[in-house]
């Protein structure tokens, strides 16, 4: 029977511990939430208060040039393209995740209008991210298209038919945190005959994602999560080379613009994967992303996203296998996989009956606590099938063991005392 | 024959004076590209060191609740709202102008398409800022409408037929600084059974507009000039209250949900404006742009836009009267409209045959000197008729009458010595 003690061993031993210097972590907290926003790196306000100013208080207007605010979606997107198997001039940084799915999804849909017009269908998970399904409700009713949404895993392979157009998942699932196999599903739906669209949300920064190796044909993927970009920052953009000059996006900015200072009144999209960013870019966003994005990079001289990933796997098994033998007795059971190549970066929880419906308050009172994870509602009319979730984050970079064995036992102690049935725990309204 | 001691005495009497203490303004430098990127107001450096060391920092995951940054768009949106005319809730910040021209623009050709799928014309300027053609290509593209550019004002009321689907205008031309009527305006469309689409972008923070008194139909505007938000900051979108709730805007976003939290997997716009946010909103980015709103607000203590207004004629009508007298010689003459209300808070110069060409070097030696104003191309093949164009904006918040007088000096000391025929300031390539 392992103890605190082996944790703390652990961490001392662990070759990546130094990586958490880079961040500002707060006192007495154990954040279990960088999948929903990563901490603050602590060289984004000094590098933030620069761009504020002496590139835009004192160089104002020229500091297009001088700081070369214009390359800024390519600079940042360059660096995000190592941690995802992408060439540089791949990929850039803009907008948010949706706005981007909208570009790829539409440049996918005008493909197979072009190349395979009785395919009319987009197939992702009930589960996926909800704006993900939303912009693909709003491309399916502009276009003619109908969206099929598959309630497991199982049900993808059936679907890849001569109805297909587009495969759209999150490669880890924000609710299960389960990882698909994208080099396999992007072989299987083009095998079909179809495209395939990628939301990286839940992998960039914090699974290794080789884009290129797999042959995906387009993905998106955010800022906030783990690149610690900060709360709205910009998302990113990719399309496989044999797509991006195919198709004009139809979010047809000037940045996006061959010579966006020729000032022509027609558009002529750019060369490449900068005709997928649309109006002027958000310099001060872009420039804290740019600082969480060295955080992940830091992690190069230790063995990258593969060492990243082993720190990783070895988080999610701990908490997993402790939940379950510290926490079993109330009711805890892992709905996230326990194989490995099946698991992201998170774990999350469930309760049996008849806690099934506490998950919300005991969320709430692990807060309390200073432990912070996330609260995902279920199918309230099936719970044994879509239980009430509590989602735990893993960020190799700045989560250590010791804090795995602590989070479960305050886990432990919330169900043990009861304490989660307090009413200012079960007080909805909270955003999370 | 006035003096530079009557343009100082001018200051002293300004009663907004006080306001440009706002401001950091780079020492030695007469800002006038306020219009391309307004200056950096004092506050924002500690807001949003603020809105990153705490709230996201030390309250992470929780200040979504605590800072309250989901209703930032509103918030933020109400403020904006106060200078152009329109309602609490009426108004959100979100994206950037191009996108928000997308999401209103389509509303507008979905409302044609419905009431009227005759009208499939969309009427605009050539010389409308270019990402707004661009946006409206696309969408014209993709719904079988076509864009009709007009060359002059004179030709507009001859567009307002039984074709005409939707008038989409810059209300402040950014190459001329001609201001539309958009009262008069929108009523004829309107009388002739059509929508119309204002740009704010050289309009809010620099000149009084009355969206609600215009009965206008949909607004788009900018954050980054007038309105002091900062590089790339997020734009506005403005929608009459008549129109919001009777579209799903196509960039059918999580947060432009009615219940984001609730992760349904069908789209369901919130009601009201808010279904016009997309994605997460840029927290710093809007952040910022309110320390910005705040510095136009705090003119409300002194007459508001309209005192803004007054004193910005001023500064314009100055500027043109003095670079006709004192650099008329060189062959400078003025392009923007000199009537009062035909003018926005710039003015555009042009040179003279045999001086047609030299604008662009011209531009570049006032910058050499501190005089930052800007070049937008005229028509190479007819540039007696769209000429180069030198641009310079006055913010009546921060400029004043002295450097007025300060500018033409420079100008006419440019031409008199013909220092702008200096190779450095021929060579292209400089963003402005």
């Amino acid at each position: 029977m392992k103890t605190r003690d082996d944790y703390l061993a652990l961490d001392a031993a662990d070759p990546l511990r130094g990586l958490r210097e880079q961040f500002s972590l707060p006192a007495g907290v154990i954040y279990l939430d960088g999948n929903s926003l990563g901490v603050l790196p602590k060289a984004t306000a000094a590098r933030v208060q620069d761009v504020i100013t002496r590139e835009w208080g004192g160089d104002l207007i020229k500091a297009w040039n001088t700081a070369d605010w214009m390359h800024l979606p390519e600079r940042v997107g360059d660096k995000i393209a190592r941690l995802v198997g992408a060439a540089p001039g791949e990929l850039v940084v803009a907008d948010s995740t949706s706005l981007n799915l909208y570009k790829v999804l539409a440049a996918a849909i005008r493909i197979a209008q072009q190349d395979a017009p009785q395919r009319k269908l987009i197939v992702s998970e009930r589960s996926n991210f909800p704006t993900d399904l939303y912009i693909a409700e709003s491309l399916c009713q502009q276009h003619g298209f109908s969206l099929k949404l598959v309630d497991s895993v199982e049900e993808i392979p059936a679907t890849l038919n001569a109805e297909l157009a587009v495969l759209m998942l999150t490669e880890v699932n924000y609710r299960t945190g389960y990882k698909h196999d994208m080099a396999a599903l992007t072989a299987a739906a083009q095998a079909a005959g179809a495209l395939t669209v990628w939301d990286l949300a839940h992998s960039a920064g914090a699974v290794p994602v080789d884009l290129k190796g797999a042959n995906a044909d387009f993905a998106i993927g955010c800022g906030y999560k783990y690149l610690n970009g900060g709360p709205g920052a910009p998302a990113f953009v990719w399309v496989h080379p044999r797509h991006t000059d195919s198709f004009w996006q139809p979010l047809s900015g000037w940045m996006g613009h061959a010579a966006p200072f020729e000032f022509t009144p027609s558009y002529q999209p750019a060369p490449g994967i900068r005709r997928y960013v649309c109006g002027t870019p958000s310099v001060i966003g872009a420039s804290a992303l740019e600082c969480g994005v060295d955080t992940v990079l830091a992690a190069e001289a230790h063995g990258g996203m593969a060492a990243l990933r082993e720190k990783s796997l070895a988080l999610t098994e701990a908490f997993a296998a402790l939940a379950e033998a510290r926490c079993g007795e109330y009711g805890v059971y892992v709905v996230s996989p326990r194989e490995p190549a099946r698991r992201g970066s998170q774990v999350c929880l469930a309760l049996k009956s008849p806690l099934q419906e506490a998950g919300y308050a005991v969320v709430q009172a692990l807060i309390a606590r200073g432990v912070i994870g996330d609260f995902r509602a279920g199918d309230p009319a099936r719970l044994d099938q879509v239980p009430h979730i509590l989602r735990f984050g893993f960020t190799p970079l700045y989560i250590g063991f010791v804090e795995v064995w602590d989070a479960v036992e305050h886990l432990r102690q919330v169900l043990a005392s009861g304490e989660w049935q307090e009413p200012r725990f079960n007080t909805k309204g909270a955003v999370t």
